[in-house]
């Protein structure tokens, strides 16, 4: 049998830029701003890394970057304080808020604090509650780029079996909420599920959050199904040297599905773009 | 085989209407306001029968029921500048707004501008939201209602079958997210799910909200199973007479369900009572 159809996040990721650099431009032509101010809050390697890579992204498709640095004695109110800032000032067209934040600053309350229509990351409870409303517009990024790989197989949805392992409020719950929009039978495990592999067997469309290694083995896959890898972990490979994996075993997996997304290379880049067009949406 | 225990959902209300009667007594003796403003537009019948029965619902528990009513020529600039002056008002610590509203009035738009600490219908997308995040503070009452009654029983959640007949924006996906928050694996079924016996018949808790009568007969359910019916739909009996009946075959489930919950004097009264606790809550 054929092996699976990869589902290349990056090819997939350039496309959506060719597209919002095309936007970019005929909103400066109109004398609109698009810039997104990100605001970081200590020392923290990998954020600090995360808001390099963000901030080269954001100028390939001509997005103005502005980084906030914040010390990491900055209290609750201090961040809110800049993002109220944010929220009010007309030049600022989307914000984002870099985690980690230090102890004691509750996270809740800074993304629920951030404007609606300027948070391009999704994560205030009202884009999130306006996934059940069926209102896509700034949607998490994460979840934005599982419905965009699956649609890109062309799959019928509406009335197909999907299967999300894993339930985390970022990834797991707004994709199987945006299952439920697209009318597919969705079904939500996590890790007190029993007999998880009788479950994912049934599923033509199966997404993985779970955060464990080789947790998809190709036993727990459909012939024929489309398997989207949200999984990032990092292990220790036959050399020593550590890689990054999803959940899914690769090559067990792809002698069985239809089609599979590889990490890396899979929902990474392609949630880089989703927020990027997020960021284009909400400056249009 | 003994028959199914039913879910009585009076005798459920009636006991939440007893705590809140206390602490509406509570809040009064330290001086605070407790008190329901229902924005009501227009003649409809049905909506003017609700607003009265909850205005008897209010004054049983010592909650102040104000009626707002608009004419059925009012714009939705009109609705919304209702909704901004009791948002603004400090003495109005409860909002609903009774459905249908007028032809070309998006009931989006309106409940979106409740503020999310007044909705007490659960209804503004910030507070559908923070089910995702865990938080359950002024959740779509008839979700809440379907929750109370599961946990009436004693099942434990954590890791159980639960499906969820009807993907709705009010009922059928919060309460899916509510189970997913409760970590079971929960299954979302709609119109367009092949099979549904099959999953059906795996749940350890059924919860349907199709409006379709008849729909769960014997076959859908799991012996002992734990059936929530939020079905309401009016039916001709033998008599002629109409009738209201849920989603589910009573008499046939009641032979192999652990518990039901009939309709009506089911999930109705629960809903009415939660909507009264949400209120309670706004005020506190």
């Amino acid at each position: 049998m054929a092996d699976a159809t990869i589902i290349d996040g990056r090819a997939l990721a350039g496309k959506v830029k060719d597209d919002l650099t095309r936007r970019v431009t005929a909103l400066q032509r109109q004398g609109k701003n698009v810039r997104l101010d990100a605001v970081l809050v200590g020392g923290d390697q990998g954020a600090r890394m995360y808001a390099n890579n963000q901030a080269k992204a954001c100028g390939a498709v001509g997005i103005e970057y502005v980084l906030h640095e914040l010390p990491d004695t900055s209290s609750e109110s201090d961040i809110i304080a800049t993002v109220d800032m944010l929220n009010e000032s007309k030049v600022v067209t989307a914000i984002m808020v870099h985690m980690p934040l230090p102890d004691g600053v509750d996270a809740y309350e800074i993304q629920a604090r951030i404007s609606s229509d300027k948070d391009v990351e999704g994560v205030n409870p009202a884009n999130i509650g306006n996934i059940v409303f069926g209102k896509r517009s700034l949607v998490p990024c994460t979840a934005l780029a599982v419905m965009e790989m699956i649609e890109s197989t062309g799959i019928e949805l509406q009335g197909a079996r999907a299967v999300c392992v894993g339930a985390s409020t970022i990834v797991g719950k707004p994709v199987a909420v945006l299952l439920m929009q697209a009318e597919a039978t969705v079904t939500s495990t996590n890790a007190h599920t029993k007999n998880q592999e009788l479950l994912t067997r049934e599923a033509d469309i199966l997404v993985t959050a779970a955060g464990v290694p080789n947790l998809i083995t190709a036993e727990f896959v459909k012939h024929g199904a489309v398997v989207i890898d949200v999984g990032i972990n990092r292990v220790k490979g036959k050399d020593g040297k550590k890689r990054t994996v999803g959940d899914v075993d690769f090559e067990g997996v792809q002698g069985i599905a239809g089609f599979v997304s590889p990490v890396p290379g899979g929902v990474g880049p392609m949630t880089v773009a989703m927020m990027l067009r997020n960021t284009v949406q909400a400056a249009e």
